[in-house]
């Protein structure tokens, strides 16, 4: 591999930053150090412009295709390899731009409405990112991981998210209870998205008017009737055809948008 | 590998029989023969009630977990081992069992409202099941492929939709021109989805009473000038938060439920 720059030599994969930084594509590593990684040129310019970071790798290639993006770096920028950039990805074909950040936990205790996502037990990070997505388009003020949810850090969550994980308060905990102490105090109504329910969202719009937490779960599994039992109120998205099922993104895009409607009405 | 049921021996995967369904897996394949597969127990289950099947590839362990569904069933069962059933795969762990089935093409003169989702040029499958999954929960009465839409019977497209391409008409065009036509002539409006829209979702929701075909395009490309010319109407999802726009399906989701939603108030 040459380097795209006159005088810039790339890094191999052995130097003592490219390793640390590895050790931030396992949550371990990445609770051990309070960072995490975000790779690709949009969500670096998203991490650039709404987070912390700490340090860059590009390879050459990738500077290249993004010297205006790394001319407003303040932070250091190390030029790495193909192997070390594919190293530091939790993807099939690495973008060869990836920048170390702070985690992006807020306290519990700062949970404040008028509208705020909240996973139980969902352990598909593309369906976490998704659902972030999706809160931070429909105006949410907070999303929560909550239970055994995904690390909102893990890569493909990143990704999936495509930057809204930088745009909105994220909240891990793993006492799901504590958390609905505290949307209760935060006056919120806590709702959950159950397809076995018997109240219609569409015939529910006028508690939505409201504060809301709108609670889900996994698609595998939903929610648990111990999770069920805390809530204010359990909806369900309509089915009007065959489907037995929404996926977790769309039916979180369709409550969430719902309140967003009698919010903005 | 042993046969899980006395007396049964699996094939291998060289078999006629195998070698004319994995052909199946490529389009033109599927084109020539006018039989697609569908993968995986779930899938198989929906074509068996709603689709027409001509034979069934089972692996041994799959028969053993699947027995209740094959006893329903009446078209030839043919026993292939794991390589074989690998062969018919899409998918990174097989289910062992695959149908083969008719193409579900309906002809464009019958596309017929009161909700119809187009889309135009999404070229991911998963993507385009997931939007068929939520044109059928939202009770749409055909979805159509147009333009260089991937083939719905991608085997990617049928696990995305998780059944649902058997629940209601689909049509494909590679004419776009065509399915507008089609479209005004079963008295649909036609409304395309477009982040750079001026009029928003929920100042629009008057003119969703009436019979609507929505109009999506990739998520990469949106659509060009000259769909969105053919337009009555072009709409955007409004995003509230700091997010630059919303995946296909989930704004899919909103809209086709917001039209659900005023056809059923």
């Amino acid at each position: 591999m040459r380097s795209q720059r006159p005088g810039v030599e790339p890094f191999t994969e052995r130097t003592p930053r490219v390793a640390a930084a590895r050790a931030l594509t396992r949550r371990a590593g990445r609770d051990k150090a309070g960072r995490f990684l975000v790779e690709g040129a949009q969500a670096v310019r998203e991490a650039l412009a709404f987070g912390r970071v700490h340090e860059l790798f590009v390879t050459p290639e990738a500077a290249a295709r993004n010297a205006e993006l790394l001319d407003s770096v303040t932070a250091p920028v190390s030029y790495v390899n193909d192997k070390a950039a594919s190293g530091l990805s939790e993807t099939i074909t690495p973008q060869g731009i990836v920048a170390v950040c702070d985690v992006l936990d807020q306290p519990l205790g700062s949970l404040a409405g008028p509208l705020v996502a909240v996973m139980v037990g969902v352990s598909d990070p593309g369906n976490a990112g998704t659902v972030t997505r999706v809160a931070d388009a429909a105006g949410a003020s907070a999303v929560v991981f909550a239970g055994d949810t995904v690390d909102p850090h893990n890569g493909k969550c990143v990704r999936a998210s495509t930057g809204s994980v930088f745009h909105l308060p994220l909240i891990r905990s793993r006492d799901t209870t504590a958390v609905f102490d505290a949307c209760r105090s935060a006056g919120l109504r806590l709702i959950a998205a159950d397809g076995h329910a018997d109240h219609d969202l569409f015939e529910a719009t006028g508690e939505l008017a409201g504060p809301t937490a709108w609670v889900f779960g996994s698609e595998a599994h939903g929610l648990d009737d111990h999770v069920l039992s805390q809530m204010d109120s359990v909806i369900k998205v309509p089915l009007y055809g065959a489907a037995e099922s929404l996926n977790l993104a769309t039916a979180a895009a369709v409550c969430l948008y719902a309140s967003a409607r009698a919010h903005h009405a």
